[in-house]
């Protein structure tokens, strides 16, 4: 079959790798719908995460149907159009009992190399899924595929981290950073209730997006704590949202957040370690916190309300492309000319 | 000064009545701009709880403008435009600390006579407002006045109704009662998250306002747990609210649960005592919660959501008229003829 | 092999058995170590439960060592000491995945007859356990046999409806009647924080024994309400766990109870329907909540504490008699002339 | 009167001063009984604060006598014994109505000199108490007074920063940093329902000290985590208390935490900015917590917990000298031959 598989730095290519199958009882294989890039997409591309195996698929964003389940997956039967979480979790250890998927003893990712589980991607024409009953999400006809691609990491990622934000109804929320995920947290935000929701960024047209769907925007720039104090009587944000990954950010949202509030960080950090203002923290009585989205705990939430159509990441959506043009699609990506970019197969 | 008064059983009457004065240096005295009449007003008009004194002026509803505070008030001033709870409570009693002011050791509901604190209701051209700190609401701008005489009693009663259902972003929630607190919990039940929100009554009017405002209508008859669990597949309803107050509804309201479900009671109910189905409790591991609104504790987030749009009471006004015309106006309400009817001073 | 059987009412026998064996993949089957009766196990003994099948052994309560595990239990092995939960839940069913696993949709209560799952109880050589991977509860060497009787039903049935009472540290409990759960839940909510614990009955012996940890006594007569007030400055109890199950100790439990408190059911009404002090609860805001106690979910902390040795369950414990004695073991706790009555294989 | 002030750098003097009088009408002047010194307190002796004013007493922790009160002070009288919080807070402002007293506007430290407030401290004969209602914590006859000592910072400091590491009964909860903080969130812990305490520490005595109260004493050299884990089955500790205000104990702290757990750090960092392992928070999806305690909204738990007997503070003191001798006595704690001095008025 055919996948998308990392060439060189920089470079992915339509290869020819063998078929997934049935490996485990618990095994799923699905044939792909579409796929969708994902911002952790380019850490691999650029050759972040290492060197990649030979024709080893790439991607974990993905809508498709089931061709074939093992003999102990009990939720799913060939045909159903599923989604699934970008990692796969065992849902029998000490953590999956607990519902905390990503401390699984055997957790997985979906295309990101031997670090990570060595487990092939999604972006390839089929796709072994381990442990389904735990890793997919099975997909209501109310639900697109465009809609139900983000349900596995970019949408539930972002309410993940905005339920770690602690906003209680009538709260002014801050989203730091309005890229994809950040877009999608400031929709979360109003789900869960909060009165007015800020959003800051330094690139305008994000700005832009984000007073669309109406959120209050604020550039983020050196005087972004002083206006979002302005506008919050003199109190600053009752939550905030880092949807980055920088020390930039992370801080900017310390100095933004009100007495006592929480500051949820869900952009992945590059560096092991990065400086925070404990002062700050200290006087302001802050609570911050970090963490890899546990989809498999969230995902029948943001599926509700996907349903209901409450939230619409799909107008995130700026290109559709045929899988073969995937190397198009991530230079394009990659150059950041693009907001969400499907892969249809 | 003129004001509502009760001149007999089923007979309000605009009578002079003395001039409110400040009593406690915690007092304040506002000018009414606008009243409304809330459903238990009925029950002050149908002599339920028991005689007013002569010349008492009836009512809670109330938005006005300042016109003299005591030499204790801080954040109140001369002009400043307010609308306020449907009780006072001082602020500084244990209860009140722990913010629980319903349970104030002082409690004066206005215009409910002798039995609740003996306060002159705000049916009047002027008001006395004791504890005005934390009795009356500042309105900013964005807050009309119709809007701010839901503030101090419907909207924020149905909301704390809501917020003790339990909800999280995704549940599907069901609204026994969609009387005007029901219509609110309606709307408030989308501020917590419900992916979906199921409005139950008998009165093919009240379910045809509902649905206006998204919710799923479902006639409240023998068979509605049967079409709530047809809609839920077969699970019931994940948080209930119950807003009529009767034993008929709160048990319909436990069948309908879910399991683990709270189920948040916001009516009055008229006795003291009701049978409940305590073994489907036990089966279904449910709670049940009563109470009267939290008013002073819930109107922060309240006044914020308004002021952000998310909220909108006002829909609910179906009459305007002037105070002097209190009289057809309550015959007009009593005869349920009317949504809810405002009195303009 | 030997088992406890329902001979006639009020009369059980050890009869010759089938052997249980493994009937589905997840089942285990294990040999008793102990058993213990439980107050429920009286209802069956009455004959409430209706008839039992012939030759069905009766029981819930059990310790005992895996024999034989099903080709797909991961976390049990041949030889292991182990308790278990009194009912047996599939671990896969929404329900289960939520856990809440007192709502599984295959769940199966041990030696209750066909109207609960018709599953052959614990007080016999051997006992079959569906789902062992989610009933069965490892037992480690500090806690003894003893000890582990009361994991899978009475310890955690009191934690369970202790931690439903919502206590935070500093507060004063009430537990309103002192029979063996009682007392244990006297136990727990010392473990959630409780500054002071009030022990509510009308039997002086239980008091006594309430007293001697810690608790303080009050006679549950006409009084009793006002007794707690005295005790609580006119307050109340902050927490009220309620450990019969009959109308008059829930009405008692909601008149002891403070503003905003919440009233914990742990007891098993006899009746569907219980009258419930309607207007006392919206009067002081209360939180009612009754279930049956969601074991597989509780059982990782009840174990913690007891093997770090912060409860002590096995004080109740009255009697030890070989299972071959059932007959007048049940009679004896039939007289309520025992506490713990545990049955030794 | 004499009061303990600032000499000179590492000196302190018992000095005459004015005496403090009735500023504000929520003011109150006690008379001490006794007075403690605090690990804070250093930073004022070795002039980390800065210069303080002539004659301006130190200290805050105080247990004394209300000689008088202004005449809007309604819950304290003449000969009340009393203790109270380390910082004064207006009990009006909107953080104060939302019980978040450490963000009052009118925040005012007693004895840390101008930049906290310019607040006299409580090292003296007499200490004026502003807004006194919301600052003494009334002592009843069960609290003698050096257990009262510590209720105004050292025991709810520890409690709120034991509160806020998320504690369930049945965790195992460590506590990195054994000094007299770190001792009494030990005992914090228990009461938070833990089933394990595990105490760190780089000093032999303080483990011992740790281990008499039931605490597992573990070195915190560089093998501590290793340690943790082993004696947590790999997993690492459920919940994290900070008891230092150091980069590497915060870290470590990171580092001994179980998946989802909560760092929660209760020492005060002497640099405005730390670097935290912000790679470890994102892959356990940890929560981390700093602030000054919130006395004000805690004390009414400790206590009750104190009055019940549930806690110990008074363990700690290991010298009790006049206040005459606050030279030596601080020089005493400062060389660290001490552990809680106490000055007695």
């Amino acid at each position: 079959m055919k996948a998308v598989t990392l060439a060189a730095i920089d470079e992915v290519a339509l290869r020819d790798v063998p078929e997934p199958r049935i490996e485990q009882p618990t095994d799923a294989v699905i044939r792909l719908r579409a796929g969708a890039i994902c911002g952790s997409d380019l850490h691999v591309y650029h050759g972040q995460m290492g060197a990649m195996e030979k024709d080893y698929p790439i991607g974990h964003e993905y809508v498709g149907v089931v061709e074939e389940v093992g003999p102990l997956v009990r939720g799913f039967r060939p045909g159903m159009r599923v989604g699934g979480s970008f990692f796969s979790a065992c849902g029998e250890c000490d953590a999956c009992r607990r519902r905390q998927f990503t401390q699984c003893r055997e957790i997985q990712l979906f295309g990101f190399g031997a670090r990570f589980g060595a487990l092939a991607g999604s972006q390839a024409e089929r796709v072994r899924i381990p442990h389904a009953d735990h890793t997919l999400i099975a997909l209501p006809d109310e639900i697109s595929d465009e809609q139900g691609l983000f349900l596995g990491d970019a949408l539930t990622t972002a309410y993940f981290g905005v339920k770690r934000a602690d906003i209680e109804p009538g709260m002014t929320v801050a989203v730091v950073g309005c890229g994809p995920v950040g877009q999608l947290a400031l929709e979360c935000a109003q789900v869960f209730g909060a009165a007015r929701v800020i959003a800051l960024d330094l690139v305008p047209q994000r700005l832009a997006q984000a007073e669309e769907i109406g959120a209050v925007p604020v550039l983020a720039d050196d005087d972004a704590a002083k206006r979002v104090r302005a506008l919050t009587g003199g109190r600053g944000a009752d939550a905030v949202v880092e949807a980055v990954g920088s020390e930039a950010t992370l801080n900017l949202s310390l100095r933004l957040a009100a007495g006592f509030a929480t500051v949820s960080a869900i952009g992945v950090f590059p560096q092991p370690s990065v400086p925070i203002l404990i002062g700050r923290a200290f006087d302001r009585d802050l609570t911050v916190r970090a963490g890899m989205a546990n989809i498999q705990a969230e995902a029948a939430a943001t599926r509700e309300l996907l349903r209901a159509g409450r939230l619409h990441p799909e107008r995130l959506v700026t290109h559709r492309m045929p899988l073969k043009d995937a190397s198009q699609a991530y230079a394009l990506f990659a150059r950041r000319e693009a907001g969400k970019v499907i892969l249809n197969a």
